[in-house]
């Protein structure tokens, strides 16, 4: 199982917002889009070892469960919707009892912490960040759940927490890239690893 | 100088498509402004020397240049606005003179043939195939134009002409990949390469 947790700072936390302006209006949600994406396809297929968790503004956690998912589309504007479509039903999400709102798209009243800490039980943590050791240097963690910034940095307060738990800091190249560009590097690289020379 | 073409089989070749769905009603438009993101998008950065070519069903070919690029935003649907702006001016393309839409967006009435051979020129010609040779093995080529095909196969003319043109081809890993993520590898094998334990 390979897990992705991204942490989206603007991110909505209801479902006033258009389709229309993902990019704008939505606090930036066609980043947290692009992840998805970059986490689940394949050529005409579906990553189904994978788990995402989308955390909005510390208040709610979207999460799609690859072997569950049925109505998952690559552009942004689907994935915005079925984001949209958990957030409709977030009075259902009580306590840590989730809502799923489409099939494998379960909504969950919970922050970057409660997230971390239960996407963390039997993982391996790694966090993305540009001061850590090269990708290509590190043994593939097993069942490694990787966790991105979106397009702001980590807040104190999620730097802290991921001091704490994280068994290891990651870079994938020289050049600091976009999450979902991250996303798309870490696979390859663990598709790769144990194929020598594939 | 890296350079990618990206052959779009369904993609419009006229402006009256809505922004509101181009992965459906705009012949799945959405795959090639993934492609454009992947090329050119480093985390609050652009890669200057990128250049993309975006084949639209043979007709015609939109012309991204990075040093020149003002209004790229990362999200599909600006970019889609983009491509649709070039497309507008279409009628002020005439034979090989393109014209340019915005900063950096150009719009040419070249197909698939043309297009290749003008970029190939003075470029190292790499096919990105399934059957190619692993890309962790390959020598990283100087000036590499990376031609790949959108969410269908290439055509059969389109074949004949790379079987001609291809100085190598290569495959980024074990699975197959869409047209953007393999962008976002290349860039990062390219980028790594040379930094031996970056």
């Amino acid at each position: 199982m390979r897990q992705f947790l991204v942490t989206g700072h603007d991110a909505p936390t209801d479902d006033s917002f258009s389709l229309d302006n993902i990019a704008g209006g939505a606090g930036r949600l066609d980043v947290l889009c692009r992840c998805v994406n970059a986490a689940f396809f394949l050529s005409h297929d579906i990553r189904e070892e994978v788990r995402v968790h989308l955390v909005l503004s510390d208040a709610y956690t979207v999460r799609f469960e690859g072997s569950d998912l049925r109505r998952l589309n690559p552009d942004e504007r689907s994935t915005a919707a079925l984001i949209r479509g958990a957030l409709e039903q977030r009075e259902e999400a009580i306590g840590h009892q989730p809502v799923e709102s489409s099939p494998g798209v379960s909504l969950y009243r919970m922050g970057f912490e409660a997230t971390l800490e239960a996407a963390a039980r039997n993982a391996t943590v790694v966090q993305l960040h540009e001061d850590g050791a090269p990708l290509v240097d590190a043994e593939p963690p097993t069942d490694p759940l990787f966790v991105l910034s979106d397009h702001h940095d980590f807040a104190p307060a999620e730097r802290e927490l991921l001091a704490d738990a994280a068994d290891r800091r990651v870079r994938v190249g020289p050049e600091r890239l976009h999450a979902d560009h991250t996303i798309t590097v870490a696979h390859n690289h663990l598709d790769t690893d144990g194929y020598t020379r594939y």
